[in-house]
């Protein structure tokens, strides 16, 4: 590799917007939107836990920044641009960097955002990265996990349980011959741009499992959930593995779809504003507390575990 | 360790500001200070890299910390938050995070900062650790590196040299009886505060060895520097070292003492805005590029690094 300030100048200053100051100097000078609040989150990538050595550097560069970008739809936020750390081993290859900046390039261009800076480190064994991303939101219009209310209708955007399926296929755990479930796992779509202020009651995007982030829902809405399993909209790739993959489909994260609640007298718009993305009703927010899952004869069905958690 | 939701439960929850909404969205939600500009700033710390395994929890956070003040402080800007990762092998004791948050606390009361958000993972190996820094500051006040110009004075707070030293002493190269050189390595003061908008024409703060620091103004100002090695400030324990050390202390990075050019007229104005901070000049900015050490008798110093990069 060559050294730290080459690599910065040949791969990131080129991504860097205004804000960034051609990343010559010591942190980013923002011009906040007049007359809006900003939406701030971090998340990070590391190898062997949140993506595999060997994976497509381009991927992980625009999986890291999607992650952050479906936390900003889950608020509503626009998103502006972002800061980076990268920590890498010294024997990488340079040819990794020229990968992960060009996916970094790539979506930049699909969702509007540019570089404000970041921080680069060599790092002893694996692969470390962070992004956290900046987006703006009407002032009081940025949604909330809390806001749920009994009678609320639960909705998902997309099919749920792709990813899930996705990450075993890569493990050899199960087929996936057309690479959709795969593709999934490796490249989310965040959900941002929908204008949801004011119709859905609360949000949160799936990355650590329908079943526990809908939980958070609930916990911080002080309500319940109840929800049918066969209503949670499979993609006809994970469909075709039935049962088998139900608890997989609603326990693992990394769909990145939005879960809202909406009261029953919003739901045309909320269809509305999600214009021709697919929407589905999964169930309805209740008196108690937590996430009931039922079959279609109403019985209640039982997991193993609940969702996604680091140790 | 107890699991992921109950360790932010414990520990990270009770440092949230307001715009952290009890970090139990996701993600943060700032009203921008009205009439001022944001700067924004991320910097990493990972074990085996920039601390050292078994070093205090509590003085990493507040080396984390403090390290991206200091970015801050050497834009000019008022640190309002930040948002954290962390990522933790499993390995880990929960005491390494009640001493890791118990550090972050102490500092966000000398600071006046709080927590807006974050991100917590397992890691395989290392802990790795960063913050992102969010300050305000005047519109077109934030302080650059690139505005210096011949004639301009180069100035520095502090003294130069001791984390250096300091480090050195940690691996038992050098005595450190008093533990001063250590301590100014392991809780540096980032030079926050300070209002030297209108007054210096550049600045950055040493985090990578002076000469190197000192470099990036005259690249980003089209200029050279001269300085006189002996009128780089040396603590009394620094100076005790004599010239064995003059490299180490002048190449070696970690200070966080701001580096600063000012026109010869704005001197007076300049030492008053530093107050009871001790500020020395160090030499001046001349036509031409880079950094030339002299002796007093006018000879030129070579050194064999310029500062620390990584890999």
């Amino acid at each position: 590799m060559t050294d730290e300030f080459s690599r910065i100048a040949r791969y990131f200053v080129p991504l860097a917007g205004e804000e960034g100051l051609g990343l010559a100097n010591d942190a980013a000078v923002l011009k906040p939107p007049p007359g809006r609040e900003l939406v701030l989150t971090v998340d990070q990538m590391l190898e062997g836990v949140h993506f595999l050595s060997g994976d497509d550097p381009a991927l992980i560069a625009r999986k890291l920044l999607r992650r952050n970008l479906s936390d900003l739809a889950a608020m509503g936020a626009v998103p502006m641009g972002y800061l980076l750390t990268t920590a890498l081993p010294a024997g990488l290859e340079e040819t990794w960097l020229a990968g992960f900046s060009a996916g970094l390039a790539e979506d930049q261009k699909i969702y509007g955002i540019s570089l404000y800076g970041g921080d680069s480190s060599s790092a002893r064994h694996d692969i470390s990265l962070s992004a956290t991303l900046i987006g703006h939101v009407a002032p009081g219009a940025a949604l909330s996990r809390g806001g749920a209310a009994p009678g609320d209708e639960i909705w998902v955007t997309g099919t749920i349980g792709d990813a899930a399926l996705g990450l075993k296929a890569r493990f050899g755990k199960l087929a996936d011959p057309t690479g959709y479930l795969t593709g999934r796992s490796l490249l989310p779509e965040p959900r941002v741009g929908l204008e949801l202020a004011g119709i859905v009651s609360a949000a949160i995007d799936v990355s650590d499992g329908l079943l526990q982030d809908l939980g958070h829902i609930c916990r911080q809405s002080g309500a319940g959930a109840v929800i049918v399993a066969d209503d949670v909209p499979a993609s006809k790739q994970a469909a075709a593995f039935g049962a088998a993959m139900l608890e997989a489909r609603l326990t693992d994260g990394d769909d990145y779809e939005l879960v809202v609640t909406v009261p029953p007298d919003r739901v045309a718009a909320f269809k509305s504003a999600c214009g021709a993305l697919p929407v589905t009703r999964i169930g309805h927010m209740v008196a108690g507390e937590g996430v009931e899952v039922r079959d279609r004869a109403g019985g209640v069905l039982r997991f193993g575990k609940a969702g996604w958690r680091h140790f």
